[in-house]
């Protein structure tokens, strides 16, 4: 034993990994395997000469910011090019009311950190994004699931789950969740119930974390980007923390995103982003900030629309002609992902090997529970591979679904049940 | 009031900002302004044609691990990179060994949120570095200090410190040191002192984390590079959390920096750096990784050395000739700072208007001390200031020490006194 685990804190001690991590690394140095696995968009999407051209010009001109310490609350110029695009969306904001994180990941952190208590109360969807699970329980939050139906969160329940937890005497810290295309169900929320939501913060004063990394990844076939306004829009008290990235937009590696919120809250994540990691890359915010003026996002987001419209029009069509008789799914409407929901019994952990020995990769959807449940799901990611290899895949896949339903036969009832 | 106040956790609610981080917003768009304030590198040293050639590769070539996602690790080829570079110094390590961190900022909050809980000790260098103070703070720690003496801690005072956190019933978590010219005192550990604290932390089972941004940054004239060997180079045990970056080297806008330790410890840092941004910016990774292969690293660091070595002699030999009679500092040995201790009586923190109004700036001295001391005191970065604007600006600072030093004349006694 090393002499540092006798002195572990409790988090430090209870830590798990992430599923989907653990899956990019059963994928790594295997080219032949097509995964279905982590929410990468596509390389081949990304901007690649206009970022060259950007860091030539950036890297040429020597400014003063670019290889420098940058501001805790993130590069002044990307700040305020984030503004007009916000309001543009229905968010009405200042300069003061935005703070660039490294990625949204460390967004969600962060107001974990500046809210959560251990022993708080913080309500997710069932299922939710595994990251975000991660950032609430290293907080220390006892974690509420509140069910979700075609249109989105339950009401009804999350009134219940809320009642249930009071009862309990935890405070209730806040609501997350990912309206626009949800990950990993990549369902939409109603617009009804976005309004519904408001009011419910009000009522209940519980502020809602809105996280919106897929918001700009309406498939135009089935999608009005008016179906994704945010529920921020219409936030007129500071009740809604809004966060946004260009990870799934630009590209991920620039780690760049941002946090919406009253400026009062802002000058409080300021300084906690100080002590966890002083500032955001320089370099990188100042190549999403040229990538912004020189219209780079705006040429780029249509393109990703109908690019990845296409991919889940092509997993869609595999899956019914390959699965459409035991699993169920509901077409996503933007986004990265397909939930899948296979035949009870089947336990899609459990015959992951059999995928791996299949070459095709997925993830396992009891890891997005908060709840022991799930386990007769999984997450499909139709962004980053090629409509040949989507078909490709999901034809392995069928295989290994049909081959556990058989296995399970005994057991098993038909998904749709 | 926000709807958010009334919900913040305990650490939300107890936030305090960076002294330092404040006083780069007070130089901000002061041009005449003379700042010896941040412990900025000069950019004017940057290799900016090597990385604009770099990015130009990289971006050409489209690779695979250019702009996705990378692992929360680290960028594979980085890591291996790094391997030897550490045996050179003697640290003997793999791999596995090894977490690269969104900055050394990163590295010190992941290590205090894996081993500290609410309450528990650390033990810190009086004074120390306010980013250190801040995560350990953060993380619910009890900050003790441990006074320094001309070559580094005092261990008697470390022995005396130590008895009485465990006579207070606490858990003494680590000890965090800077033995290569501390920040902000400048100071260098001596050898036999980083020798008889391996003995100790092996005799009273605490950890050392040793923070080594500077390390590499020794004057010729006065240091010799085996008096930087770092302690981790004699840890046979775990014992040592080593961390050493890139920011005052190569750039700190790629926020790149690493942990050293046990590979079990780094495992457990792998999994908390999920869930606080995933994974650092993979294009600075991929840039820091080529200006090690293609030798940019080792070709700037030599002339990093002469450089700060020589604007350390001009700011030492301004102060000689303007305050010699009333202020006392210790030469530094290399790295960034120049800590200056003036007569007591004069508060370096309340006369900070006076240097704003004669265009001069430094960080007041108390904020680096968890227990409040040090209001003489003040910390000087004669890094990023040319040598015309280093001895203008001493002579500015002078001039308002003089003037606080007659003020206070009273009260006031000789700094050496």
């Amino acid at each position: 034993m090393n002499p540092l685990d006798a002195l572990l804190s409790r988090m430090g001690a209870h830590l798990s990994g992430s599923a989907i991590r653990q899956m990019g690394i059963l994928a790594a140095g295997r080219p032949d395997l097509i995964s279905f696995a982590p929410g990468y968009p596509d390389p081949g999407t990304f901007a690649w000469d206009d970022f060259r051209a950007i860091a030539d010009d950036l890297l040429r001109a020597r400014g003063a910011d670019t290889l420098q310490y940058g501001p805790t609350r993130g590069h002044g110029p990307l700040i305020e090019a984030v503004v007009p695009r916000l309001r543009d969306r229905g968010i009405a904001c200042t300069t003061d009311d935005i703070l660039l994180t490294t990625g949204s990941q460390q967004a969600v952190d962060l107001v974990a950190r500046l809210l959560v208590d251990p022993g708080d109360a913080v309500l997710v969807e069932l299922p939710t994004f595994t990251g975000a699970i991660a950032a609430f329980r290293s907080a220390g939050a006892h974690l509420a699931g509140v069910r979700q139906q075609a249109d989105g969160l339950d009401l009804e329940h999350l009134d219940a789950v809320l009642a249930t937890q009071r009862a309990a005497g935890r405070r209730v810290k806040f609501l997350y969740v990912i309206p626009n295309f949800q990950n990993p169900t990549g369902g939409l929320l109603s617009r009804a119930k976005r309004r519904a939501l408001i009011d419910w913060s009000a009522r209940e004063g519980v502020p809602i974390v809105e996280d919106d990394p897929y918001g700009d990844l309406w498939f135009p076939d089935v999608t009005r980007p008016e179906d994704t306004r945010p529920i921020k829009a219409d936030d007129h008290d500071g009740r809604v923390i809004y966060v946004q990235s260009t990870s799934k937009t630009l590209a991920p590696a620039f780690r760049t995103a941002w946090i919406v919120a009253a400026a009062s809250f802002i000058a409080r994540l300021d300084v906690a982003k100080q002590s966890a990691d002083l500032c955001s890359s320089s370099l990188d915010q100042s190549l999403v900030h040229q990538a912004i003026e020189r219209g780079v996002l705006d040429r780029q987001v249509p393109v990703l629309r109908e690019t990845y419209a296409r991919r889940r029009g092509v997993m869609v069509r595999a899956l019914e002609r390959r699965l459409g008789d035991v699993a169920r799914w509901d077409p996503p409407r933007g986004g990265f992902f397909l939930w899948l929901t296979v035949p009870v019994g089947v336990d899609t952990h459990a015959i992951l090997p059999w995928a791996v020995d299949a070459q095709v990769l997925y993830v396992p959807g009891a890891p997005f529970f908060v709840e022991p449940q799930g386990a007769n799901t999984l997450r499909l990611a139709f962004s980053a591979a090629s409509d040949a290899r989507i078909d490709e895949g999901i034809a392995r896949l069928a295989e290994v679904v049909r081959r556990a339903v058989e296995a399970s036969a005994p057991h098993a009832h038909p998904a749709g049940s």
